[in-house]
């Protein structure tokens, strides 16, 4: 690829002030700018952003950490951040941390080598201190690492709130709600905190089975229903499921053992994301996480960040969430 | 963040000292290391990855553009060209082009300036002498460019024909199919080429709808059919549709005006990625493209041409494809 040299040599001039016409910087005659512009175009001269990044310290990179972009919600939620990032002429790094710690480690230390402006963390496998210790703009989604480091979340209280008066509303009276993992203290987990609160409120029976991380195949959502919930199926009248995949699950599961939905089980989801508004039979019952909002404020965070410094707790925020009725309550 | 002069002062030595640690080069006592490594570890030093690219001339980042993130078989292509770049110690800068020219001519430049060392094409509404001229080594998926650039492509025209024989076998002798966008030259058209020589090979009438770029929403696909199928299916018994979320969008469209799948009505989807995987009813008859391999080929084939130099045609690579038998045939 040509450099500021050869444009330098081409247009007979000096490197210096190849650089001023590009800056726009000091006094440049008419007719030196032409030939400098013209030897650009003939030798297809690209300005080196690594150079200037080096000089500036400013990569214009963002990191994402992520679990899986194969899972629908992780995929839509990074094709807003994407398009937002580049409006704002920043570019994505993104990292597949497969919710394994030790790889989510190592992509934090390689963004950092890499200089990246800052990372965007939607990825949570490892203890808060890790990421207290990373010494860059951070904006994290759903899980509140320090008062330094400001989080995106959707209302995951109200989200719990909704699907389980929803329930309660259909007539349900024996609750059971199947959460995200509980171990780190994520902001998913208000949900649970509401569907519980909200049972005691009512006085209706409940019980919460702990669901092992965001499994995103059909195959291992039914199994973990075999081994943990098939028992109790039957017990139960309505159910509150943290994400749409497993709703569906639980949804064919029921259906197989010939248990009708939603006449004697009513099941809600959460996310609807692509798949959930693909789907049309059936079409479930869900809380609406509003991804393109999620993925623009977690974009426009960090940039805020990066251009004007980290700012406190203030600048938190908790996305509205929307109770979509489908067909399984 | 701390700079390798910061790890020099602190260990009382020279830069030139903590760079010969660094990369274990020349004579170095053990005391000096040891200092020079705790130095380095007080201070939390993370080599600058940007500098040594610099120098280097080489990123080790490979951009990628595809159309978009949140289509399923994007995501999930994606996924895997990042497992397989990350096993590599190479990182990946994506880019959503939403399939307008100009913005994946503004992602090219900008993956020039910022000095990736190759980019994976995965979108393609460029005419070809755009991709020519970028001069950095390029893989592109489904669509050949030139000579010098190598393909990986699933065996389109295979599909095509499992397909079409599928239909027949099944009884079929009225056929439709809907490609995709003709007017690129994209490897995927052999899966229409192969519908029409299998038709004629068989004596079967037949007929091909251009469909639109690949559309990611029901909503869109529905409006589609209905203005430009529904009027023929009722004069049909068997679809080939050159992507399965069309084939889903059909099998319901064909459900909400009363005609009868797979009995009136044969479909055949492809792709075979998560979303068809996930959905059960129906299970999806369709065209089961190696979704992961196709990723691992893009990288590897990038990353060799990166480290070894461009090769000729012989590097092309097309994957095997696999009829999926569901209940919709």
């Amino acid at each position: 690829m040509a450099s500021i040299k050869d444009v330098a040599k081409l247009a007979g001039v000096s490197v210096t002030t190849v650089s001023r016409v590009m800056n726009n910087r000091g006094y440049i005659g008419s007719k030196t700018r032409k030939n400098v512009e013209s030897a650009m175009k003939e030798l297809d001269y690209q300005p080196n952003q690594i150079a200037r990044a080096l000089l500036k310290n400013q990569s214009h990179v963002i990191g994402v950490i992520i679990p899986n972009l194969s899972h629908p919600f992780f995929a839509e939620l990074m094709s807003w951040i994407e398009q937002y990032a580049s409006s704002q002429n920043y570019k994505l790094l993104v990292c597949n941390s497969l919710h394994e710690a030790e790889k989510e480690l190592n992509y934090i230390k390689m963004l950092r080598q890499n200089r990246v402006d800052g990372i965007i963390m939607c990825s949570h496998t490892l203890e808060i201190e890790a990421y207290q210790n990373v010494n860059l703009p951070i904006v994290s989604f759903d899980r509140v690492l320090s008062s330094s480091i400001p989080y995106i979340a959707n209302d995951n209280y109200t989200g719990g709130e909704l699907a389980t008066n929803h329930l309660i509303d259909q007539g349900c009276n024996k609750l059971l709600h199947i959460s995200g993992p509980l171990h780190y203290d994520l902001l998913a987990n208000r949900r649970s905190d509401a569907f519980q609160i909200t049972c005691m409120k009512n006085n209706i029976a409940y019980e919460t089975i702990e669901g092992a991380h965001v499994k995103a195949t059909f195959e291992e959502n039914w199994d973990f229903i075999q081994q943990n919930i098939a028992d109790k199926l039957s017990q139960v009248d309505g159910i509150f499921c943290s994400n749409d995949i497993f709703a569906y699950t639980l949804y064919e599961y029921a259906k197989s053992v010939g248990i009708k939905v939603p006449e004697q089980l009513k099941i809600v989801g959460y996310d609807y994301h692509s798949f959930t508004r693909m789907l049309q039979t059936p079409k479930l019952t869900t809380i609406k996480q509003p991804i393109k909002e999620i993925g623009n404020a977690l974009a426009s965070s960090l940039i805020d960040q990066i251009e004007n410094g980290v700012h406190d707790n203030g600048s938190n925020t908790i996305l509205a969430v929307e109770l979509i009725k489908g067909e399984t309550t």
